[in-house]
């Protein structure tokens, strides 16, 4: 940390900002210069808040030096993490295919979308199983029935699951029939979650909040490995901007800056992204070009029926003819599908 | 809805479009002008997703007629919403202060917070007793003892008590202590929890989402109504924008604006609002000054060793000043204090 | 325009209502609902201000109906717009690299530069003459005698220009020299020069602002080609988000919405859009497999040194290795470089 | 300036960079910490880029040191700038009210509103004169003709006046009618025009740009005042955010802000910063509590028929009630009317 004193700041303001550093465990080396004086605090303590100094008296600014996580951050294995789980890899040459409906909602619905996303080449079906919605007479999920739905379907194409839990207690029942779980940008920093996340081994997909920076994505994702559990893939799925004709801006730049920052394979969400069918091949097609290392879409095998999120899910003939797209382009940056 | 098709759309899209429409339950009145044909739809839902129809072949713009919320609406009680808590009410002719500590630390700590807050002529005493934190070694909370603790302080000196409820787990242990509910930024759309506290009658001081829309804050406001708990009020705290000065920026105009569109009392929170302390009293002043129903705000009798939050808490001196200036302001807008 | 008004509007404040709109130029429809009284008004007037009607006594709310622009409206000329210049089309087949340093420097580096960014497979030159910088001591560009420079360098290579006019008085200058003139994002609603532009014969590249919506830029167009210069396309640079680790965020999906929206041929600059070296060709990747006509580079033989922009400006052997990628990306995409 | 060095970072790499700081005109100090290389840069140079450095090799980040701006600081005149003009004062104990329409229209229309505005107790009177708009059919401004009318009416009524200058072209125009220029929010950083308006001796109102941070704002007041133009206020009016009820979020907590960072009087517009004549009040309210040095506000005699920014332009009766609300909140701060 570093505290830059203003120009008139009083002896009495250097040394009370120097005490404070001292009771919160830094060392402290005082340089006083001809503009300004300033403080750099060096301490093991990763987990304070600036704004504590930046508001006592005299200080003029106040600078984190390094970066607020550790674990997270590609330093700590520079050559990046690899995710295996049974036959695939998550992070390897390979880009990862995660496609499926928003939701569960029938047998026969969850198996054809399972021939469909297999048939295209995904090695991932995706399919919620518990939707609190907005309106209480809304589609809620079919909850654990959907789970066994989504397990069996997979399995008969030899797909790995993922679904998203939305709630700690959830976590016993998801680990029954999941080899991924997803937690959505709402949760994105529910610590009472990310701990019990931390505790589990299963790999994790976290999404990054609507108005999250790069920086917070990476700080929840330090919470999770804290705790023990450093199967953790990060995911762009749009951020809120000013700009209102796409429900989101799906933030592109966000995989080959995550990519640089972290060890952590960045997976693109287009579907959330875009919110629009229409949008989502180019930006599909956008965030391989631009790194990622897998992506999660929505496919349905009628989207104009489906029960949620029909307006942002890819029908099988706009899927197959996607997916010829993708794979030109990972050989375009030295990559396959 | 309204729907205006694309100017070359052919008579099938717009057949299919109708055929949807009528599918989801509207009555569908069809103008067809020189430039483009309109789709009117009518009908009792107002639980759809537009983009359903944004994405439908031939379609150039849909437009939602009527806001997506009824009981959090303006016309649904002109008049406006009081809420009466003991002898307390918000929402009428006075400004309510609410303020305190950002969480119960101890005994002590609440018992000097509460005989401050008293002596500025607040009504409510804040503090959280439920603290999950980014770090795990962080200070996470008194729990049930700090409820217990912020009740007794709150007794000796007439104060009501407003508290955080975080997980729908604990709302059976909040509804002994605690005489308002607050739901966090976070949680103002964790849909699970809005229909537990819906179904609770108690009030509810519901938090405004740091990228949530003033109509997605009624949106949320309306869940937790038509569970038939009608003793909402909102809050304004901050949203995010690309201005990094301040942590969030403070939106006044959100105050007139709820005030305008809804019946519920509107509130402001100058302290996270801001997170800088020395922001706080300017922007307590626009928020009454700009018509808010009352304030929701941080004080510590030593902010400089508070366990969180310490950067945006007022001190006890500051706290009488702003007061102070409060009255003059609450005047000025034909309000008392 | 279709105007929504209150629940418990009185007819007198109907009355007005539409009074105002015959005022202004619309046949009136009245149609009255259970619920709401809803006008709607059809003028060929596209150049109001909806607020006018928002604010108005006893309206809800107030929707135009079409997009305020025609001219530049995918409608308008289904097929696209290529533009040709000498044995270049823009906005066909071929996706077309405009590359070269931010100022033109010196006649060595102009030619260093030249020789560079033809040798990679670029169509256009670009650098600048006329650099107003926030610092009165920074280099302010070699104004008309830099433009002599590039020009001749791009004839020595068979290279077009394109450079930025940045006041009306600069073009007769410009048209001396340039192929395309560039209208830079700060630019983008300076009617001033849109209208002296808009009267010009010669091929446009007009920028989005910082933070301006795509409505806004295809406004903008509009202008322009109300003028009857119908030589226009189009560039997203990069919008100001939340987000601050790149300097603004390139905003891919604003090339297929532009697509859509517009038969306009879309640029992308992904220099300014991240405004980081290590970033440019993940961005720039992403932009082509989105579907960019074109992209606006800056390349320099000597970043370290530049005079402008060096943070920005990719070097010669970063440049090269990504055109070969951008030509795979291109096939993958039905296109060429 | 302080660069910190990635943990990997080579000596070669740290060489290199201290090299190019040398180069630069830093004096560079190294201190080598276990965790990072830290390199500190002391320079009389404050006009650099800080991504320059950024993207060398092996650097992991980039702290600017003290604010880029000198002159516009507080620490440069920590008593505060107050602006004389006749027996005006801004930046002193009175809260100076500039109002009057967006555009003069006619000798009727402004002597009109100069009653009205001097009635109510403003001092300073606002119109435009010149109008570039989006569509070349509405109404351009009166020009010169205008001036003279404006400077007319408030000769009779002891009013100063303010008007927008929009290019250098129109500066010695405008010195001959204007008491004070005003700088539109799109010219914020228009450096041609900035340069002249620092050479010209007339007080200066520059506007905060759509998407400009505080920071921005201020060094585009230094760029005027290194010209030596000393006699400059702040404005702003609205910030582009994702909440589109209003047109643009009025950022309140910029007035506090400046006043901390500047000693530039600061000065609110909350007819642009809302766009909604009923959104006006409270927000001109919000502003003065906040510490606002002075207001410019729209009042139009008739705004329903005004021919331009009707729908935020206040009627008399709204004006001359919020100027009695704005009196008694002027005393809660200490300050008068």
């Amino acid at each position: 940390m570093l505290v830059v004193m203003q120009e008139n700041a009083s002896p009495e303001q250097v040394q009370r900002v120097m005490d404070r550093m001292i009771h919160d465990g830094f060392d402290v080396h005082r340089s006083t210069g001809a503009l300004y004086t300033v403080l750099g605090g060096v301490g093991r303590n990763t987990d304070f808040d600036i704004a504590v100094f930046e508001v006592l008296e005299g200080v003029k600014e106040v600078h984190r030096i390094g970066s607020p996580y550790k674990l997270a951050s590609r330093g700590f294995r520079p050559q990046g993490t690899v995710i295996r789980i049974k036959d695939v890899e998550i992070g390897g040459n390979n880009v990862v295919i995660m496609a499926g409906p928003c939701s569960v909602e029938s047998r026969d619905q969850i198996e054809r979308a399972a021939d469909i996303v297999a048939e295209g080449g995904a090695k991932v079906i995706r399919g919620g199983a518990f939707k609190p919605r907005s309106s209480p007479y809304s589609f809620q999920g079919m909850g654990e029935e959907g789970l066994q739905l989504l397990r069996h379907a997979a399995d008969r194409r030899g797909l790995l699951v993922i679904s998203e839990v939305m709630d700690a207690v959830q976590l016993p029942v998801m680990l029954q029939y999941a080899d991924i779980l997803q937690i959505g940008a709402r949760n994105m920093q529910n610590y009472t979650l990310l701990r019990e996340i931390g505790k589990a081994r299963i790999p994790i997909l976290l999404k990054r909040g609507l108005s999250a920076t790069i920086e917070e994505l990476l700080l929840s994702a330090e919470y999770i490995l804290s705790g023990g559990n450093y199967d953790v893939m990060l995911c762009e799925r749009g951020i809120r901007t000013f700009e209102t004709y796409t429900r989101n801006t799906f933030d592109v730049s966000a995989i080959p800056v995550v990519k640089k920052l972290s060890h952590l394979p960045m997976v693109g969400d287009p579907s959330h992204g875009t919110g629009r069918r229409d949008q989502v091949p180019p930006m599909a097609r956008a965030a391989v070009a631009a790194g990622a290392d897998a992506l999660l879409m929505e496919v349905h095998h009628d989207p104009d029926h489906a029960l949620s999120d029909g307006a942002q899910s890819l029908n099988p003939e706009q899927y197959f003819e996607l997916m010829k797209q993708l794979r030109l382009i990972a050989v375009a940056v030295g990559r396959s599908i």
